[in-house]
């Protein structure tokens, strides 16, 4: 095994989601100065060991460091019963609120959201129940520019009522028009993560229009057999989701071990998707804008 | 924390025991080439997490590495039901056999025994039942000089009598005594590790006289409440230990994060006895002859 298990972090605005945590997450956090507090959501796929064992060290790591802020947990529910198991023969108690969501599902479902930002969780296919996560930036408010506002003299209340889309009326009859003082803001980013998975239809309509996905592609095509057999996906596989799914970039990752030179994935790839790069530690992901991603 | 987690390897002529394995031991197994299906026993002190995380990842990729070898898992009970209990979520099944014994003891007891070595557990004194090892080579066969096998022409069956401290007497009458023939065999050497535990006496008589010890140094003397508190050591009561056991060396470690340079701890257990080092990554121990432990 050449790479670190699974775990990456999402970046949003400075609000960090971690998403699988295999063994050693913890290191590569503090490797790549990632600030592990700053995590208050995590997402676990699914319940093979190199997706979550590295889960009870970071928790325990979190506690030592004096941790007071819950976090939450959206996982299979055999996490909470593993972890509970572990706190109970250790004899151990934590300082925190850890709140447990079950993110098993059978059609997307909506696992949060907040101001910015919507994560859904979505079905894989795959040996155990696996779960796939997009993560959605709700579009901003629309821009009025500097300009605008000192030719017009816009108050604070107009430029909310403006930037909402609604158009203003001033005491003299001037009506000032959203449509033509605004300029909408971009789409909000998107992220989808799919860890362990046959190649499925269902993860190709869960995630369109997606900017940047992260599939597995554990074998090549000359190993379909095992692909089919162990629930996996062959590059080409990935580079097919990416294709039907209208992806902006797919990152391919959760290579078998027999790869020493992963080159050949990255050919059968880009010869369907080009648009593709091989996951590796410390690569952050920047689809448009501030840092978004960074695999560990 | 600067450090992995506990786990080392102890090499008696090219068997290997795991003690501890702390989460990324299998990534350190790797890094120090260690050949992880080498491992026939491991031993776990206790259920303190950075003292097992490692264990359900280690025993992961046996498996997935075509491990059919059993492997014996000498650990507080509790060990066994967290595996079991995490090969049930995930569905899993190994293809090799894994033994666990329970080892824990009020005194003193033999864990295991071979041919060339014995190991006991012995009581540490922490916060959950905690268990230290003693490792102890049994003391090799009586050397036969090869200019004695000459001059008295001695046959393969009168070599073994020797060896055996016996003596011989041939048909002419003459008597080859075992005693002048041979030489005795060094002592075999002896490996004493103590994880997690404060100071304790009962520690220093069960491993009277071992030539190595490994002993945890939590905290520096200005932290004793504290040490006390946890059931750690200082790096003080660390020396202690290694003094009234007459110990030949001493290292220490387990060294509190606060600590950026453990100078301080060297230099506090030294004062007391003189021939100390500390523990770090990668540390390989030869008390006499061959590699003997492993720091991972």
């Amino acid at each position: 095994m050449r790479h670190h298990p699974t775990a990456q972090v999402v970046n949003i605005h400075d609000k960090y989601f971690l998403v699988d945590c295999g063994e050693g997450t913890q290191m590569q956090l503090r490797r790549y100065k990632v600030k592990m507090q700053r995590i208050h959501h995590v997402f676990i796929s699914h319940l093979h060991g190199d997706h979550f064992f590295g889960f009870n060290g970071l928790i325990s790591t979190m506690h030592l460091l004096g941790r007071t802020k819950p976090l939450h947990v959206h996982a299979p529910s055999g996490l909470k019963l593993l972890f509970e198991a572990q706190q109970a023969v250790g004899e151990m108690r934590l300082d925190f609120e850890l709140i447990f969501h079950s993110n098993v599902c059978q059609e997307p479902r909506q696992l949060y959201e907040d101001n910015t930002l919507e994560v859904w969780g979505f079905p894989l296919d795959h040996r155990i129940e696996c779960t796939g996560f997009l993560f959605k930036e709700k579009r901003r408010k629309a821009n009025i520019s500097r300009s605008a506002i000192q030719e017009y003299g816009l108050t604070v209340s107009e430029i909310l009522s403006l930037k909402n889309g609604k158009d203003v009326c001033r005491i003299d009859g001037t009506v000032l028009k959203a449509e033509e003082l605004t300029q909408m803001a971009p789409p909000g980013r998107s992220y989808a993560f799919c860890s362990d998975t046959k190649y499925s239809e269902r993860v190709i309509d869960a995630i369109q229009g997606v900017d940047l996905l992260y599939h597995e592609a554990t074998f090549l095509e000359d190993m379909r057999t095992r692909a089919l057999q162990t629930h996996h996906s062959t590059a080409k596989d990935a580079a097919n989701v990416a294709l039907k799914s209208g992806a902006g970039a797919l990152v391919l990752g959760h290579f078998s071990a027999r790869y020493v030179d992963e080159t050949p994935l990255l050919e059968e790839a880009s010869a369907v998707f080009p648009a593709t790069i091989l996951a590796k530690e410390g690569l952050v992901l920047v689809p448009r804008g501030e840092a978004f991603v960074t695999e560990l």
